[in-house]
């Protein structure tokens, strides 16, 4: 079905219709998948009104971070695969140039989409082709690094890109930031409101240009200094992003400008699902839920490991006024509400800004402070220079509580955590931590922050859940020795070194086997005392990690004696529920007993042939 | 000597004459030492006028990059050993917290300073103490995405920070960007600096808030939105940097402001030194020098990698016409000044953007360009997220060429390109080459370029020289193969696997010693014939490599079989010449076969040992 030919000979009317249509198939695909419901609902009208004007295969329409191109999605070719959808082998949750066509540039992470857009409009141009070249970019998505550098590229490169602020003052958490007041101010002036209303009603005639005129005068008297028009990029708006016909008008004249123009759209996230409106953070990257009630649907019982962290840092908050915490974004992913609330004053979310998170963390070490910087590992990547250059090297004192570590399922590969290890790994002074269980967790926090911190330091830790609850959790915290690994089975032959939360799968494996199962919550410093042990009582020793295998943790052992490394080979991993991913590496029970004893037979077998010639 | 209250005595008089000390001072000690010369003549006098109002001591100065402090440190007690800058175990050539008090926080990397500011202002405000907070920040490093970041979170943190706009319209190359051309208009414009020494003139007595309204609106109205201002950050000046009555009084009147402020100062790079102020990119930083003349010290018939890698791309570039060059505002120093020139329209040069350059080459490659982004190895840092998320997830035919590889020297450890064998090896889909010679590198980048590009490929040198000239370089340019690597001498028991171009050292000690050298050009994909000959015929496998020992080249030859890796140790390197760190290393020709010489004594004697037992 040609959508794009469809919906630019309905009506307006059918047009509503056809995006309640689609909202409800989202509702209903993401209550059983799981996905960005409110993002998504959010953008239906915009989605429709811009592909009634711009063309996903004749253009290039990007779309920032890809997690609100679900209606893309469905009018570009997907729409029977949409049920598939973060599924196994089924579509991506975000843009993927693989997908379609029509997925120009693919993304997950925010703030990238400006950046793709003047590649390709730069490239275009140098071959003498023509397109319209349009970013989608969520006003949150504008606090992040690269979209503000390359936003004041825009001038310079004497480029015509619109760009078309999906403004719902929202990132994923609440934004924070300058910019967001100026779009605050822009979207609830009321004055301004009124006023063009006033001006649609009295003038008529073709004197566009004057209206215009007026309308940015009064605009900017409003709300003071525009930071678009600052950077030499015309800005318009704010468009009614729930109104067809109004974005339609707004996009048809951008589309005949000859120079950048930013529009602002607003938004609201969750729009048409009544649940969802009034709770959009909840909604943002939803699990599956009841749709009469919006209920997630969650096995009882269960604490994640973003609750057991969030939780165990307000424990310690309350004991030691040093204690502050530091998020990108990602207050409640990261279980830092209840710090939010109990200490409003330690509390910083400085909007999706991984670089100066991390650096700001490092000021406060400066003046005695104890930041803790929340962040998710495939975040934490836009921190790496900021971590040798401003933590590491002058070894400042920061925790960096790594959450999402190893593979997070359906999310998929913009969105695993499996770098963290190898590249904190070659960084000088970081110590780094993986706890085997949320008990582990909880006491390996409390023990680093109960101890003087002498240098920067790194806890990782998976998006998983496990049965218990925090205040049997809390009733147990101890202090525990970091230094040490632990022999959790004591085996022959055959030793496991485990790191992280694969260490209880890999314990049942060698348990049932007879094998030796070491447990290594530091992966860096490694525990030579047990590591020479290891080697001098087994004949075959083996590295495990929840991460990729070069430069990972397996490969730091090596020069203690030959170890095969079992982790992520050298792929970037696809998407699909957790078990299933973990089934897929074969880091489950049955994939980890399969490989090992595969590898010793195939050793055996070579020696054996070795011998016989 | 305390410099601090002996500035504050000064008449003005005797403040333009010390500035003068200074000056010469610096560049008699540049001279010699090769430095920052050009920024820091820049800012001895607003130095001057900075330190009269703000104490370095008791205030928290944050110089951005570090790369203009010279003066401050000069003045907060390291007068007599500013001699020794740069040198090996003398003073660093930037800001470093071991050094002094007075440096708040270390930098080399540009866009730290307000993020660490900030972090600074918060934690002294949670402790109740109180301190004036001051930036000094380049307009060049305001291109960066970190202190575009950390700009747009001042309001929501309530700041009062002051930052000095040091506007010397430079970065290290011109600078590129809208906010640039905002500062040409505010320091060129006549009609502004007319009505401003009318205003003087004509206003007298206490009217000062009402001129300084008028002053915004007439700034305003010439120069358009004001950046600063929409970010509410009140935006004052321009101020004639190099007049310290006029910044002193400045300085004096935000100190007292209770919110935060941004002032422009006017600063000519090379100031005083009427060479350098001709010809600032030249004089960034510089190497040794003829004061007389300017003439830089060069030992002649010597050529750069940079200059290889440069003229090669000019070369190619005129047979394809997709081949477009990238930089993040390092047009000189990774030698594509020839190819800016030869083809302004293929050349991009975006500012201080690492994250922007990378994503924007993705973006070419999505229109069939051939990208290729030189870019120093300690900025690519800052690169990581968007190598992992948008060239590698997606397999774009990006060319990394990554300039100032292994240890560059005098800049030292902010500087020193020793992580990037450990950062891209992790990555899927990126080949790495790191050739051995100037002639390696042309060849190996000719053939890259020459064949299909099938995904993103990386190719490392060092900041080191040859003697040798293009022309004859580029009439033996030849087709290689890339996959194979080179067995330069073959010898007994002893075997080192070399990268880069450590490996003619390398095969000088392996010709000497009768050891097998083998030259591994391609450290990703590894040739596994070769490995597998290796450990078929040696005892002892060495690998060598200019980079960090954990997670580099080195381990991912451990699943071989058993190598002793050479490289860099977990540690930070200090800064010194080239030659004297790869001495302290033990990477020079004696360091090398000394290390391995007692590698293989330390394994005879435990054998022996465990023999006898």
């Amino acid at each position: 079905m040609d959508y794009i030919s469809k919906i630019r000979k309905m009506s307006y009317e059918e047009l509503e219709k056809f995006a309640r249509q689609i909202r409800e198939y989202i509702i209903d695909v993401i209550s059983q998948n799981g996905g960005h419901l409110a993002s998504n609902l959010g953008t239906v009208d915009l989605t429709l009104a811009l592909y009634r004007v711009f063309d996903p295969f004749e253009d290039y329409i990007i779309w920032d971070t890809g997690h609100q191109a679900y209606t893309h999605k469905l009018l570009t070719g997907r729409w029977e695969l949409f049920p598939t959808i973060r599924k196994y082998n089924g579509l991506s949750g975000y843009t993927n140039i693989y997908e379609s066509q029509a997925d120009r540039f693919g993304a997950g992470h925010v703030g990238t989409s400006i950046a793709a857009a003047l590649g390709i409009e730069q490239g275009l141009r140098l071959q003498g082709k023509e397109a319209h070249i349009v970013v989608v970019i969520g006003d949150g998505a504008l606090t992040s690094g690269e979209a503000l550098e390359a936003l004041n590229q825009i001038k310079t490169l004497n480029s015509k890109i619109k760009i078309i602020i999906n403004s719902n003052l929202m990132s994923i958490s609440r934004n924070v930031g300058a910019l967001s007041h100026f779009f605050d101010k822009l979207r609830t002036s009321k004055l301004y409101l009124e006023m063009k209303n006033l001006m649609k009603k009295t003038v008529t005639g073709n004197i566009e240009e004057e209206l215009k005129k007026l309308k940015e005068a009064i605009k900017v008297s409003i709300t003071g200094d525009d930071f678009f028009e600052a950077l030499s990029i015309k800005h318009l708006g704010p468009v009614d992003g729930h109104n067809i016909k109004e974005m339609e008008e707004e996009f048809k004249r951008i589309k005949e400008y000859d120079y950048p123009v930013a529009v602002t759209v607003n938004t609201v996230k969750g729009k048409g699902f009544r649940i969802s409106e009034g709770n959009p953070e909840k909604y943002h990257s939803a699990g599956k839920f009841d749709i009469s009630s919006g209920t997630f649907i969650k096995t009882p019982g269960f604490i994640s490991y973003s609750e057991a962290f969030g939780r165990t840092l307000v424990k310690l908050a309350e004991q030691d006024e040093k204690i502050v915490a530091i998020t990108a974004a990602m207050k409640s992913g990261t279980g830092l509400e209840e710090f939010s609330e109990k200490f409003p004053d330690r509390f910083f979310d400085l909007g999706i800004t991984e670089q100066t998170c991390a650096t700001f963390a490092g000021g406060l070490t400066r003046v005695g402070l104890k930041p803790v910087f929340a962040v998710y590992s495939t975040f934490l990547q836009r921190s790496f220079d900021q971590l040798i250059h401003d933590i590491a090297l002058q070894n400042l004192p920061v925790v960096f509580a790594i959450d999402r570590a190893g593979v997070v399922g359906e999310d998929g590969p913009t969105h695993h955590g499996v770098f963290d290890i190898a590249f904190l790994r070659m960084i000088p002074n970081i110590k780094i931590y993986a706890p085997c269980s949320v008990q582990d967790l909880a006491d390996t926090l409390y023990t680093i922050l109960k101890l003087p911190l002498t240098g920067p330091v790194a806890i990782r830790y998976p998006r998983d859940s496990e049965f218990g609850n925090f205040d049997e959790i809390y009733d147990k915290i101890k202090m525990i020795d970091l230094d040490s690994w632990e022999i959790l089975n004591k085996g022959e032959k055959i030793a496991i070194v485990s790191t992280g939360t694969l260490t209880s799968r890999a314990l049942n494996v060698a348990k049932e086997n007879g094998w030796t199962l070491v447990f290594a919550r530091n992966i860096k410093p490694i525990d030579e005392k047990v590591i020479d042990w290891v080697f001098k009582n087994h004949e075959y020793v083996f590295s495990l990690e929840e991460g990729v295998i070069n430069g990972g943790f397996g490969e730091s052992l090596n020069k203690y004696g030959k170890v095969y490394n079992l982790g992520i080979s050298d792929e970037f991993v696809t998407h699909g529920s957790r078990e299933k991913l973990l089934e897929v590496l074969r880091l489950d029970e049955e994939g980890l007993e399969e490989q090992i004893k595969s590898i010793i037979e195939r050793r055996n077998l070579h020696e054996n042939t070795n011998r016989i010639r």
